[in-house]
This record gives C-alpha cells, structure tokens and sequence, in this order.
C-alpha cells in the first residue's frame, strides 16, 4: 500500500536561527510589522510502499534519522497519510 | 490576540526537484529501497499577532507572496493556529 509521509524538520528552539532573523527582518521592513519569532526549516514529502501505515511512519522516521535531519541541531516530526 | 502561522514552501509539481531526486537516491543507497518521490521544500513559522485568524492568515498569504515564496517556481500552502 502507498503512503505519504510529510515531515518538518525545523532548527531546535534553544539555538538561534539567522535564516529565520533575516526573514523577521525584512518582512519588517516591508511594512509586516506584527510579524516576530521566525522560524525557518525544511519540508519533506516522499511516497512509501509499506504494509501498513505504522510500518511507513517507521521507514520515514529511519530516513529522519539516517539522512534527512542532523539531530544535533534539528527536531523532525512527521504524519503519514495513505495515497 | 497571537497567532502562529505555519507555512509549506514546495517546488511546483511539474518542476523537478533535484534535491529531492539526490535524497532519493541516497535513502536507496541506505537501504531504504521503498521510498519514492522525495520532494524537499521550506517551512517556514512565525507568530502574528492580529485581531483574529483570518486577519492572521491574510498576513501570513502577504508574507509568503512578498518574500518567502517564488511563485513561478514554489507553491505555498499555509494553516493558523492560535496562541
């Protein structure tokens, strides 16, 4: 069966984000004033063949923690849904 | 009142994706052959504060057209939540 797991992998809330600041900023400076505290990570979509969807939320965290997020500096989570 | 916005960043569907193709390539050679379709875009959160959550989300669709997103290549797809 198809599943599709989406995942966020965003910068841990204890270390600054310059992205993130950098983005706060100009989005000030182009009149969005009541905007503050961004964050800026990576969102992930892949398709996985699995036999059900506990089996295909453990591939995808496995491909978290293989490859995807370096959980020094990053959390991931993650949903599956089928299709 | 404060809300947060939390925003998807993708590479349009008809465009290639070769971060995600390169990630794909690489979660086969860990082993995880049953992972297809990868595709790797931003997310993106932030806090606004505004009287309610349509305002907020009108703010955040302004944030996302005026910076963070490039329409020709990148769709955007965004939710709110209080607090």
């Amino acid at each position: 069966m198809k599943y599709t797991a989406h995942i966020n992998i965003m910068p841990l809330k204890e270390l600054l984000d310059p992205q993130g600041k950098a983005v706060n900023n100009s989005l000030h400076n182009l009149g969005l004033s009541n905007i503050e505290g961004v964050r800026i990570g990576k969102h992930v979509t892949m398709q996985i063949e699995a036999g059900d969807s506990a089996r295909a939320e453990q591939v995808a965290t496995d491909a978290c923690k293989k490859l995807l997020a370096n959980q020094v500096m990053e959390a991931f989570t993650l949903t599956v849904t089928e299709g």
